[in-house]
């Protein structure tokens, strides 16, 4: 089935997790990747940082090289994979890689969130292709989709579970009714978190996600120091158990939408309505559900991370530019170049649900709807939970902007009828 | 952001609903269109039934015409277009377009289904293209994905909600507690089902749209009439309640596999737990849950059908090929020329729920497991529910060839203490 050209040689930037998963479904596959490509794919050299790593899968040690210059310098080298991670050495191997006119596919997703411009700059100078599929959501066919498929249509929202770690933390919080750092254990005991899980539950993985997926959605490049973050440490196993009992789930959710031709970008744990398709994607899944205006709605789910279906998505990117070799690339990125218009969290207009530890004596109910009055937040309902010194109100508002709620919490705090907001949600539909 | 070349000439093949839908997609959205294609797009001809029919979007009457020869044969034309629906005369046209080395893009899923062979060689032929995105899951991006994305893996397992219009039928019957006929009724005032819902509540429709993933999935050609399939008519709202109490739901599922070397592929009502991704789409909504060796589980959710989203996937095939034309085509599919060994029903393997009417005497249980023993069908739960004349046994089996599985069942219809067999529905757990 392959036609008659030769073997494409392949450089391996980073050879750990994903870079020896890279290595094994490649040499597994061999046959039906060719049949895909046209022509066999073939590792030819690999940089490491060490060679006697220990490593998931069984790797060819004799072309390995911890010399970068042995690689980047390798002309019989046709794409480099980048699995390297982190910004730097990753972004000047990909910026030299490109300069020499050859396409580079990453799972990088730090790289694209922070670097996406300048790269998609390199590649148009040299007609040579970035491929990114792996930078969100692993193993799901997310980009690619997004650019060619929706090429007819116009993106309105994203609405995404980007992170396994958070999405399996909140599921086992949901589930066992456990605490935020139980659970958090359960997950680092797992592997499902690193022993240091700070870009995990702060959101910040997240945040790259969805720049990149706004960069791609709206056509603008985005970063992610643009997109708006909180982390999922504040939810309590209380918040999910009224959420239930409210017809909702909890969800760390990366939305984007446009508004006030501009861009809202944010990442924050969110409640949405338990039918809804993002609602039961539990444990370390992913899932990203877009709304366009002509093709409704879409969700597309699967593994957002792991060594084989991440190294999937990279092996679909490879198959698709040596596809192309040696004709002028399709992908047009130069919208990257137009800086996306990304609102101030204070412009963005949600549904908030709120938690007020309060005084149990008459009035304090009229006291609170005063100051939300004030300040145009309207409530969809309002519950009293628990009387005496444990007395409760659990409201969820209707859509306010995010600078009014500010201003009543505010408002809220200085009554000495409140003793205490424990916790405040937003809340979306769809 | 468009180059200098001149705007793509595009010729639409019918204009009903799906057709009005693209011209108005296409008009409304130009600007991103040849953003995404790189030339501006202009349907310049179109060939319709009648010029005055009603249609849901405003179209140009000028460039109408009712002469199917003015349009195959406009030199000027670049692209084609297909949504007339049915065999003939769409086969006729779309090879001779393809015959001319225009490339056509057709949401014709019967037209995939049974001529896919024919079609792929003789674009093969003139190195043109077919693309039918729309053909399976409306606007849902899923045959590109799957060809490209899922370029560097194995397809194991493909589970579809594809036939919005049972799966509406089979969400009224769960929700309501309706019956078979009323949910139809409700689904056909609504205009999710047709006057004559033949093809899709027999399943037809889905065997059509299982063919081309198969074909797809498994790089050979697999035909519609190689597709089993049982239709929805059966099911009772008892089976359904049942179901639910089992922890399961019921869908109409169009399911294959690889097995014993060949393939399986079928369409019937199935129960998934209700934990499954696939259980709780609903309404008339498509998924299609893929099992990739190395990429794990992945599943593709949208608007299976309408005018808007299948005219999306319409313009992203149209976009896919502007963009390469005057090149060689990149998809290679000469694997539709091998046919696909499709198994019997009878080898299949899968679990059974089932429902008998017993009379309700001492030894019947015993009389019932001996029968399922002789053929090797082992069980998994057995329940008895109500007493005396209303006593019925329900019971899920292990998994087992379809082969015994019918044997017991014809074994089991001679029995005395047997009066009637109201139910049998296939379970699937993955």
């Amino acid at each position: 089935m392959t036609d008659v050209r030769g073997k494409v040689n392949i450089g391996l930037l980073g050879c750990g997790t994903i870079g020896s998963g890279v290595y094994h479904v490649l040499t597994k596959n061999a046959d039906a990747l060719a049949d895909s490509a046209g022509r066999p794919l073939s590792i030819s050299r690999i940089l490491v940082k060490a060679v006697d790593e220990p490593r998931p899968f069984e790797v060819d040690a004799s072309i390995m090289t911890t010399d970068s210059r042995e690689i980047l310098e390798d002309e019989s080298i046709d794409v480099y994979i980048e699995v390297m991670g982190g910004l730097e050495p990753a972004r000047t191997f990909a910026l030299e890689v490109l300069g020499r006119g050859k396409s580079i596919v990453t799972a990088n997703k730090e790289l694209v969130a922070h670097h996406g411009r300048e790269l998609m700059e390199a590649a148009a100078a040299t007609a040579a292709q970035v491929k990114f599929e792996a930078a969100v959501g692993g193993g799901i066919p997310l980009i690619r989709p997004m650019e060619e498929s929706l090429g007819g249509d116009v993106v309105q929202k994203m609405l995404g579970i980007v992170n396994g770690t958070t999405n399996y933390i909140l599921t086992q919080m949901s589930v066992e009714g456990s605490d935020y750092s139980d659970a958090l254990a359960e997950a680092q005991k797992l592997g499902y978190a690193e022993a240091d899980p700070t870009a995990d539950v702060t959101g910040i993985d997240a945040a790259s996600k969805l720049a990149i997926l706004c960069s791609i959605a709206f056509k603008c490049g985005v970063t992610s120091d643009q997109v708006y973050r909180e982390g999922i440490q504040a939810v309590r196993p209380d918040d999910i158990e009224n959420a239930r009992e409210l017809g909702y789930a909890v969800k760390l959710l990366a939305i984007a939408s446009r508004a006030n031709g501009g861009i809202s970008a944010r990442v924050h744990p969110t409640m949405i309505p338990l039918d809804h398709p993002l609602a039961s994607v539990s444990g370390n899944f992913n899932a990203i559900f877009v709304i366009g205006e002509s093709v409704g709605e879409l969700m597309f789910y699967g593994q957002g991370a792991g060594s084989l279906p991440t190294a999937t998505a990279i092996l679909g990117d490879v198959v698709n530019i040596v596809r192309s070799l040696g004709r002028p690339p399709v992908t047009r990125r130069s919208y990257w170049s137009r800086p996306g218009q990304v609102l101030s969290i204070e412009e963005t207009k949600t549904r908030y649900y709120m938690v007020l530890k309060v005084v149990d004596r008459p009035g304090v109910l009229a006291q609170l709807a005063g100051v939300f009055g004030e300040q145009q937040v309207s409530l969809e309902s309002v519950m009293q939970k628990g009387i005496g010194d444990s007395a409760q109100i659990m409201l969820i508002t209707h859509e306010v902007q995010e600078r009014n709620f500010r201003a009543a919490r505010d408002s809220l705090e200085k009554l000495d009828s409140v003793q205490e907001i424990p916790s405040v949600i937003r809340v979306e539909s769809a």
